[in-house]
């Protein structure tokens, strides 16, 4: 994306041999949106990166894995002010021109001198064609990285747009997912921009779970660099649809990349929730059963067991369920409806379905027209190895 | 406990060799008082249990284990009906003077030649001391029977209690959990004793999650014989007040009876929410925790993981949350406050809390004086195993 080069560097936050410090360096004149965490205990870097960016137009985001700087107290904070200065003080910016952001172990002091080590390295490789060994250094327990490019013609004008996340457990995001790096050469306005990106992740990173444990790292930006082809001003309302569709689909590749990797995953699930009285009931019924453990265990069983799917509809809380009026799909067969298990179901069709690695449940709820849809993983005993292990 | 008596029998529903078929026969003059799942997807049985026992007063309880009869539509109901009319042919009494309740797989037909096999073997074996044989066949995913019985003395007169329960998973109970039976030789009305049970299960096992799922087939039964020494009129607030207190510590104890033997528990654990603003508020915090998977497979670690606590905290929802104020504890060893780890912990202090078979985290909010815990279990890899290889 022209406006945008990363480095990245070893700094040594926790993991030795591999990187663990990214840079972003934004062009002047780009735009950059938002969207952070809504859990309560908001780490350090969420906070800062949060005041900066409604204080100022952004020059660089700094983004070290390893060490969240969450639940660090005024220590955490005072770390993460020092360590915008360093890069600061290098780059020859303001400090609050650096949005910071952290991921990996929840309480630990942030180490100040490997970020004195790393920046002048991470400075030094600064290229634009490094989205990929950056999307590898902003890993944890990830085993891939998730990176998505595209260029699309909208009125005729090229646009670039390219985005990376990372994230595979501690996923529930409420605004945002665990750190997505969005950028397009495009130009756009700050609130055209804010609105677009609110939207796009409220349709994609807010539509998955892995586990129901929202991060307090959690942070999404989006960068217009407006140095390609594309500038929209704010009353081009047509324009501004056309390339809010382009970042929704962006937005959901990664969102869906996210779950694809989630700790412990045999099972892409899609848990499709229709014909709700509203999309806040269908999101609701959606998330109870891509919540249920009971459904997940089942998922990586292999086990077509439709009656956990049916407790979870039932204990999800909408009021006056006609439970006679609901359907239930796995894939393109329907195994419950009328309250019962389908007539004509059979559990091979069940089974059948059940061998696919990515699987549709579809849920019509039978009282009204509206939809929503929310991406999970099934929960198997590597997610347990993988969280019983791993110090968050 | 005098004025009931308990008959089994192995009926064949599900399991070959063990009795699956339980009969509570209760005397005449008993008061009986239900309370059951909110689940809209409520099992056959649970229905017609609920319709029975507000229309006449109840002379049999019929449980039987391996089958659910929910998820079954219409047939599941009529199954249903014809069971207890079976009973009531053998018993010489009314149907609606049976309270059916089913506990094993969702969706199966419910098998009624099983029910005139078993019926007649149950009958015969009518006995007062058959508790414990009672027990042990309502049992599914259970490991142990669960069974509390005491004397005490209320207002000098001798009374006995006796309760059972079964459940293992499947466990975020909604009202009451899988199945509680407990009868007292006291007497009491209907209406009081009604009273009595509904805010006993409130504070036992409407405070207890293994995985966050409400069954469909939950119901819990307190029977009052009038047999005993103790005859209580609703105009005695002090007496009843000391058997609701003695209600209360029976629930309680079946209730961690559950826990203690929840599917693949390693720890018994206690979220103990202080300092809230209202008994909701220290519930809703208190469950994100009971129910976060990453705080489960940290404890089944034996990892005092206390990040994973404060991010639950930390997203439960409660508005206006002053992170700052916070307080929590592990055992008696307070592990964060201020936003951060505690300043005198240390990582041996956790570990050595988590070495212990059942754990306390105290959660003090400091935002009032309301008060509420929960009981729950660890996520392990046998949790796992059991759902992926058990059809609920």
């Amino acid at each position: 994306v022209n406006g945008v080069r990363l480095g990245t560097a070893a700094a040594g936050i926790r993991y030795q041999n591999r990187d663990d410090l990214v840079l972003f360096d934004i062009c002047e004149g780009a735009t950059v949106a938002g969207v952070f965490t809504r859990n309560a205990f908001r780490a350090a870097p969420v906070q800062v990166a949060m005041r900066n960016l409604s204080a100022t137009s952004p020059r660089y985001l700094m983004i070290n894995s390893g060490n969240a700087n969450a639940g660090t107290g005024q220590a955490g904070h005072d770390n993460c002010l020092a360590s915008t200065q360093l890069l600061a003080d290098a780059a020859g910016c303001d400090a609050q021109q650096v949005l910071p952001f952290s991921t990996g172990v929840i309480g630990e002091p942030l180490p100040l001198a490997a970020f004195t080590t790393g920046i002048p390295l991470a400075i030094g490789s600064l290229a634009a064609d490094n989205w990929l060994t950056a999307a590898r250094a902003i890993m944890t327990t990830d085993t891939v990285p998730k990176l998505v490019s595209k260029q699309v013609r909208i009125d005729g004008k090229l646009v670039t747009f390219t985005g990376m996340a990372k994230g595979a457990g501690m996923i529930r995001p409420d605004m945002a997912t665990m750190l997505a790096f969005i950028a397009t050469d495009a130009g756009v306005s700050t609130s055209a921009l804010q609105a677009m990106l609110a939207s796009a992740a409220d349709q994609s990173f807010n539509r998955i779970t892995v586990d129901g444990d929202t991060s307090t790292n959690d942070a999404c930006i989006l960068i217009a660099t407006g140095r390609g082809e594309l500038h929209v001003p704010d009353t081009d309302q047509q324009t501004l649809q056309a390339l809010q569709a382009e970042v929704n689909a962006l937005c959901t590749e990664l969102a869906q990349a996210v779950i694809r990797d989630a700790e412990g995953i045999t099972k892409f699930m899609t848990i499709d929730v229709q014909q709700g009285a509203s999309e806040a009931e269908c999101l609701q019924v959606a998330y109870t059963v891509a919540l249920s453990p009971l459904v997940k265990t089942a998922f990586f069983a292999s086990d077509p067991n439709w009656g956990r799917i049916l407790a979870a509809v039932g204990r999800s809380g909408l009021p006056e369920l006609d439970v006679s009026a609901i359907s239930i799909y796995l894939g393109a067969t329907c195994i419950a409806s009328a309250g019962g298990r389908s007539p004509d179901y059979t559990e091979q069709q069940g089974q059948q379905v059940m061998q696919q690695d990515e699987i549709t449940v579809t849920i019509k709820l039978g009282r009204g027209d509206a939809r929503a849809s929310v991406w999970t993983s099934d929960l198997s005993h590597d997610y347990v190895r993988i969280n019983a292990e791993y110090r968050t």
